[in-house]
């Protein structure tokens, strides 16, 4: 058996397992006061092309996504997500438990649109009886795997800043979507300096692109970046041995290592996808990165779960469901082959 | 230089490295739900005796310590912990952001006492006008490296049992105080199941003793681990790659090699220590741990500070200071008969 | 001018004054332990037939509502309310900020459907990634003026005993709508008795039937009974003169005067409705408490506008708006008579 | 029996009842936005002689804390207090609730000295580890019923300012302390424009001067005076009928009524505090407003409770204790008298 369920299967690339047994007598500086940090956080500043802007690390997505929110909104403030952003439901009401309201827009392909964000804006603007929009989430890429282009994400920018909002980004899998961009000869290549530009507040994360664990945050806007270390420490997302997560994007920054592997991870989903349709099945949402979302039928899905695991994604009557696949940075191509070869196989019968 | 600032400047003993590297092709499960947790949750109950106990993973202090209080307070609830707790300040409002009021005593020694419960319970009592007293926090090895003994436990635990308040036990170094017990000819050894038999939840921290990081989260207490993994998601303390933190741990409790690296950091300690008491100086108090908290001169500090790095703790006066010095699994030898050789150098003169 | 803007722009009943003259020179207990609210917990036990149920006192409708569902819930778990809800938006973010996930489903009428619940329960149940459903929030009477009767409300107190949440009713309006059920000869005669049978708390608001201000919190489930005062004060709920709240429920109850009161707000609210509909204009939903909801033409709004104030609701087109007409116990029959007449005269037009 | 419990058994000064009942069937704004409201804001921007500052209304004195602390602090602010502060212990937890670390200080006589707070600023001060040190909490007059004079309130002022934390200063008693000055040859008068120059923000109380309910909030730094309402909103403190806070202090203001009703409530005290005195008896603090703490001898308090109630503050020993007594607005100078009479008449024997 073999699986597509998620992009955190495999702990770490070689690369990094690698660094980590060559700096592990070294004694290091705690809580990200190390030299390891220094340099990935001027790396970054480098690549931004700002020395001035604000670079931390934290752990877990949730985490990144309720630090970056807690520290942005004040108590009466609400942040705008849609409804199949990750923070709309499958963080346990995380953003809640900050004392935040996420106030929910409806999608369009797992994305926010100007005219969803208008109408909750303006549906929550009776003060002193509504909480404040005072600032708006997007993932990129989304939790469809679709990606925002340059354009999308300058108009939403232009809104949030036209209402006085912060535009917070979720990069969960931010490389995915890069790496997207630059694999799509229609779209201008996003880079660190354009979400720089466009968001007041972003991350890049490490755990979806080979590293065991970490999330770089970055934050252009410096009202929201002063004393975040404390909110980093107040919801427990300050490691002490902080100059592991540098260690490990040290080894994905370098030569854009990260960029290669996710590039591959895109590909393997691009070779599942684009079979799924030769075989004459519909995609749910249009294969951008590395998650495939497919209607298959029972009988496709029945006979692919004798060889592979994956998530059946929504049950839309008795014989078609909505299937997810993940591929990622440790995928298989062989794997990816065998699979290929099923679909074929069955497209037959 | 050298230093003795803190425990957490080496990343991870090298078996657990090895470990990571002999694991990182294999696919896993992911948030806990892998067979190292598995196999590691199983050791801890098997250790303890009890087949229904709950064992869950946390990532740093701070989040074990906030995940923990949260799960066991009702809104309207309180915790006591002495002055020196690790939550009385050094966590950043940690506990506070979760709604709960610290409830501080004095201390002895690092330690809470019954003496000092009772007075700020009976301080916090009159009801609906103050947070109802429903928990005790206390740390093992304690803030000051001091370690509480099984009678010291078993007092704390039947005054808990008695009002009807809940015991917690921070067990960021536990596995210090597990080996102090072991090297004190007169105590008890301490056992995991000690802990189960006497607190209704406790940890035993990885970080400090060789781990990259990690902590399990041990609830006897069932109405308190109902649901448990929802509070650690809500917190942002759920790992995508749990099997991570499942892997290390199974390094460490293998032939309880945790307790061979704890007793190394706790003889290094001693070994400073004595090295300090022979040359003539106060210790502020017994080092019992991997810790030592001593009263030094000035011209002493300035001499070691020119080969070590460690805290002046608190500047008592012009000419005196207490400064900490702190051992680890990975403390070279050398380096400490280095340190002594400096300290007997300085007698002399 | 005469306004129909709300329920609350009249300060209070002047039998409610004449009370409060009659007492204010004699010492009374502070914090609810005084003898006023001791009769009138007694009365509602009376009331209700159960000795046992807890009886509290809020202050405003936004604290009773945020404190009943703090006590009700953990920090991991969310309520359920339909869009129009009034914890839904128009509390700022009250719920929220308890750290609690207000969990939105469409609704029908302002009502939440068995249908809707259901939908959305299933939605949050992927646990450890989703907050826990563990209540559901009603109004009635409902944002929109509409009432459950007694089998809408026992589908959905059947429907959360199955699935172990509780209900938690919102009776702002609670005594508009136990005078709807009276005058409706098609329903069975809504009693407190009932809610206590229903729900597991609920409140009966005093402020829109001729208080001051205040709400009685009735707790017919023991579990969220207990220490319920502390929550109160915990959110700034416990009024030192508590005695207040007392004495105007005093005179409220006695005799049902607070039923002759409602009856009074609904009728003229459904004289203002028939006008409307024997005029020819539709109404948004049908008119079965205090308040109207029509669609009305906008020469018809600016025409009544010269005399009278009231909310339009939603804008519609150019040509048509949703206008809200609210009545209260202190409505002039006579204001009533000249807001009929101008329909009449315009509709001849 | 009588008794000198607290100041606030009686419900409310009869003109107040009055004014009440000659407004009753006028139609007002809601939520603040009244006529009676807009009067009285101006009433007090004259006073202090700025027409810019934010003037709100709020209903319970918890909640008038835990809505300024709020509106005040980021999520990783502290707030310092004295160990009497009404904050530190007497509100249920109030401020940790919304997410706020109260850090205590030592107090001496009631009150906070620069000493004890320069102590527990430095002892916050290692960021990212602890809680910003943002602001500090006192009362006027003092748990203690202790005033502070202008001197002593321009020296914490400055030092809050030259350290970047607000001043706030609860006002349950502001009444009392202002009347407290005038009645005090030796200190200059104290007045709200005083308070407006040298806190950032602070209350002046109704409930203990006459009222029944309702404390005016007065916001001198317009940072914190954004917005201010949906704060108010958030925790339930804005109130429907919030006209009938403005119509009470728009009674309390005219001609400073409330000064009247405050020095009549500081002479009762005096007479109280002087007849023990005189029969030989120490006091716990010297009284300054309206509060006696006094140590009495058992066999005096037995005596006085015969006819009178109070608390017993502490016990002390089998011996004596310190008790407190507290008048009003509303004492009755025959009651006093009679008291007096009791003391001289044990005195004798």
């Amino acid at each position: 058996m073999y699986h597509f369920l998620n992009d955190y299967s495999e702990s770490a690339h070689p690369d990094i397992i690698a660094a980590l047994h060559d700096s592990h007598k070294q004694q290091h500086k705690g809580y990200g006061f190390d030299e390891f940090s220094e340099k990935v956080r001027n790396s970054i500043k480098q690549k931004i092309g700002n020395p001035d802007i604000a670079v931390h690390f934290g752990i877990t997505g949730t985490q990144a996504n309720l630090v970056c929110i807690d520290a942005m909104l004040a108590s009466i403030d609400g942040i705008i997500a849609c409804d199949t952003g990750h923070i709309a439901v499958n963080e346990a009401g995380a953003i809640e438990a900050t004392g935040h309201k996420v106030i929910i827009a409806p999608s369009t392909n797992g994305k926010l649109t100007i005219d969803a964000l208008e109408k909750v804006r303006l549906r929550h603007s009776f003060a002193p009886h509504v909480v404040r929009s005072r600032a708006v989430y997007i993932s990129n890429t989304t939790e469809l795997g679709t990606v925002y282009n340059y354009d999308e994400l300058k108009a939403i920018s232009d809104y949030c800043r036209e209402h006085d909002m912060y535009l917070f980004m979720d990069g969960a899998r931010l490389g995915a979507a890069i790496a997207s961009s630059h694999d799509d000869p229609n779209q201008r290549n996003l880079t660190l300096a354009d979400f720089a530009e466009l968001t007041d507040i972003f991350w890049f994360g490490g755990t979806k692109m080979g590293a065991m664990f970490g999330e770089i945050l970055i934050i252009p806007n410096q009202k929201i970046a002063k004393d975040f270390n404390i909110y980093l420490k107040q919801h427990g997302g300050l490691l002490a041995k902080g100059y592991l997560m540098a260690l490990q994007f040290d080894v994905l920054l370098k030569n854009d290592k990260y960029l290669e592997l996710c590039r591959h991870a895109n590909t393997m989903a691009r070779q599942i996808s684009q079979s799924l349709v030769d075989a004459g099945h519909k995609l749910f949402v249009a294969t951008e990165s590395n998650q495939v979302f497919a209607v298959l039928p029972q009988t496709l899905i029945q006979f692919l779960k004798t060889k592979f695991e994956f998530y059946e994604w929504e049950v839309l009557n008795d014989e078609f469901s909505i299937v997810r696949l993940v591929t990622s940075w440790a995928t298989d191509p062989k794997q990816v082959t065998r699979f290929v070869e099923m679909v074929k196989e069955q497209a037959k019968i």
